[in-house]
C-alpha cells in the first residue's frame, strides 16, 4: 500500500537555505534540514537541482540556513518559496546580513541560523543532498517558536511548490 | 560563533527505524527522517554506525519507519532509544506486525509508517545516511498528532542518547 498522504506525518521545520556566487546571493525555502552528527556538528539538506540556490551552493561550497519563526509573514514565504532568484534579487527589502561564509542570513522572523561548508553531496533523482560541516550557528530570538511544516500547512494554510521534496498532488 | 544550542531550533519528528537480519528484527529511535524527492517518493534517514539497526539495514537493504504519536509512552521511547537490541528482543511485548519488506512496523502509539528499499548510502563521520525508495506507506491513525522532537524534550522531558545525531552536552 502506498498512501502518500501518510508522508505528511513526518515532521519538519521551515527554513530559508541561501548561498552565494561571486557577488550575487540567493535563497529558497526548504523543509529538509537535519543534523547528521553531533561531533563534529554536521548537517544535511536536500535541494532541488532546478533551483538557482543549488547552482550557488555547487559553485561556492557553502550555504546558510535561516530557521524561520512561526510569525514569518506569508509574503516572505511566497518570495522565497514560489519565485525564482533568476528573475529578481530575493534579498532586496529583506532584513539580512552576510555571515562568516559570505552567505546571506535572514535576521527578521527567524529563531536562529546555521552556516556550513559542504563536504559531500549525493544526487537523488531531482534533488541533491548536501552534507556539510557547521562553521557557525547562533540563536537569534529565544521568545519565538520555530515554524514547523505542519504549522505552515495547517495554521498558515501554506502551499507547497512542485519543486519541493514533499510536494504531492493529493492534498495540495 | 558556534552556539550549538541554536541547533535545537531545527524541527524533527520522532520515529522508530527498524530492520531485519535473517529471522531477527531490531529497531532504534531516530529523529532524522526526511523525504528527499516526491517522484519517485524517496526518503533519507541518518543512523549511528554503532547501532545494531545499522548492521541490519546494511545486511537486508530495507527498513521501516514507524512515526510515533505524541502519546507514545516513555517506556517505549526508553526501550528503543536507550537500550541495545544486542541484549534482548526489543519487539517482544510491543504491538507490531511484519510489513511488505519483512521489517517490523510498530502498530501502537504511532500515526503511520513507511517501508523503504535502500538505493544509496553515505558515511558521515559516526553516522550513515541511507537513501531509500518508499515501497509502502500508510496512515495508521488520523486523530493523533506526530510527536516532534521539541514535544519529546519540552513536554515529555525526554533525554537524548549520546549516539544520536542531535546529542550535545550543553542542555542535556
Amino acid at each position: 500500500m502506498l498512501d502518500l498522504d501518510s508522508l505528511f506525518n513526518l515532521s519538519y521545520g521551515m527554513c530559508i537555505v541561501s548561498s552565494k556566487s561571486e557577488d550575487k546571493v540567493n535563497g529558497c525555502i526548504v523543509n529538509t534540514v537535519f543534523q547528521v552528527t553531533p561531533e563534529p556538528p554536521m548537517v544535511a539538506i536536500s535541494v532541488n537541482r532546478g533551483n538557482l540556490t543549488w547552482d550557488y551552493i555547487k559553485d561556492s561550497g557553502v550555504f546558510a540556513v535561516s530557521i524561520l519563526a512561526e510569525e514569518a509573514p506569508t509574503l516572505l514565504m511566497g518570495k522565497f518559496g514560489f519565485r525564482s532568484g533568476r528573475d529578481f534579487n530575493k534579498f532586496q527589502d529583506v532584513q539580512h546580513r552576510l555571515g562568516e561564509t559570505g552567505c546571506p542570513v535572514v535576521t527578521d522572523s527567524v529563531v536562529g541560523f546555521i552556516e556550513a561548508e559542504v563536504t559531500d553531496s549525493v544526487d537523488v533523482e531531482t534533488h541533491t543532498i548536501f552534507i556539510a560541516k557547521i562553521v557557525a550557528c547562533q540563536c537569534l530570538c529565544d521568545d519565538k517558536y520555530p515554524m514547523t511544516y505542519n504549522y505552515y500547512r495547517d495554521v498558515k494554510h501554506g502551499r507547497t511548490p512542485k519543486s519541493a521534496a514533499t510536494y504531492h498532488e493529493t492534498k495540495e
